[in-house]
């Protein structure tokens, strides 16, 4: 809400792909975020976006959850393969559906919703869609086109939905490798939260230096703004 | 049998991990091959020997009709993950209970009874165990044993049970990168058959050379007696 009273342009950039963007909402919702629709950017959206543009059909192996985000989307005769967390609709029938048809066509694409390996879910780490579009991967000789962060075309197509440029936007998050590792490598700056799954150890990372360290996504928001005169983030 | 009757070794050297190698012998038998559990080399077997060796108790991930290989090797408290063929058994929920195990072990052992992408099973190509193995070496970031071919530990542990030498035995296939450049590589010879799926631009295959193309299995044999008494292959 400062952001906006301020009149800086923001997105909550998630991987999340086991629901709509309408449902994320709805859920932050509950959490007392105050949002709509159109600030958050996840995987789903921007495979859709992709796929009008190319004038693509996908073949779908996804969370049920997530199908309504490709309902208008031409599904018949499909020239490429979606994968997002689809969790335990990962059988072998649907993982071996995908591989047919990525062996079927003369140029094979493969589009994965992110690239993680895993999460948690209740008290136990579970795969996460990562490990699948790697099966796909090695079986049909192939590389995925990476719709989640870290990858750049993800952060680009995050930055270019708000017109701006990547240089001038900062990545606020709390994973050092993926959130500010990956933003960094995108030309964007990178802001680590001590929260969530914020490590001590992240403070010192062997690789990834942030460009600043913060308390909290609050302390964020005072940084960026205290800068906003200045023009400047460090 | 000619093999046999003029005192030559031999193996059947197989990648079949969805049955025990006694029900793959019935199977030979009913096809006319007249041979025994101890002329056969499969990778359960092996890797129940390397189990044994290396004091390691395994989680199977593999076919239930598998099982019997290796239903006198301790499997409580595992220290190790062993995937097979498992096909249908790739649930998330299988795939999971393999990952989370690695992931809790100190020294993470990943044995694979192959690396296959992919096998053709009634009318249609099927993930192969290969696409597995690549799926939790990605999530675990380790690398997997591999005891099948053409795996040079594979490879050695068959001509190991021959009390011979790789240099001195000859690998007869019809698989050119497999069976013939694993050969190759492993210091045997390859022979390479002109059946199954031996294409004809195997012929001249851009990497593999083989040492000798037959028109089957009959004409190998051949070669093989015929060069007996000048104790040379080619």
């Amino acid at each position: 809400n400062r952001l906006r009273k301020n009149g800086i342009p923001f997105r909550f950039c998630t991987n999340e792909t086991q629901r709509t963007t309408e449902s994320l909402v709805q859920k932050l919702k509950r959490f007392g975020f105050d949002l709509e629709v159109g600030d958050v950017f996840a995987p789903a959206p921007a495979v859709r976006q992709m796929l009008i543009k190319q004038q693509l059909r996908p073949q779908l192996l996804v969370y049920p959850e997530l199908l309504p985000e490709f309902q208008d989307i031409e599904q018949t005769d499909p020239n490429c393969v979606v994968v997002g967390d689809a969790a335990h609709h990962f059988t072998y029938e649907a993982m071996n559906k995908a591989f047919q048809l990525l062996l079927r066509l003369q140029n094979p694409i493969l589009i994965s919703m992110g690239k993680g390996k895993y999460y948690k879910e209740g008290n136990e780490l579970v795969l996460d869609l990562g490990a699948y579009t790697a099966a796909l991967e090695y079986a049909c000789d192939t590389k995925a086109i990476i719709m989640g962060k870290p990858s750049k075309e993800y952060y680009s197509a995050a930055i270019e939905s708000m017109n701006l440029k990547l240089e001038d936007v900062v990545m606020i998050g709390d994973d050092i490798n993926s959130d500010i590792g990956g933003a960094q490598k995108s030309n964007m700056r990178g802001l680590l939260v001590r929260t969530g799954k914020f490590r001590a150890s992240d403070e010192n990372h062997a690789i990834v230096k942030p460009d600043a360290i913060v308390n909290n996504l609050a302390d964020a928001v005072d940084q960026i703004l205290s800068h906003k005169s200045t023009n400047c983030i460090k």
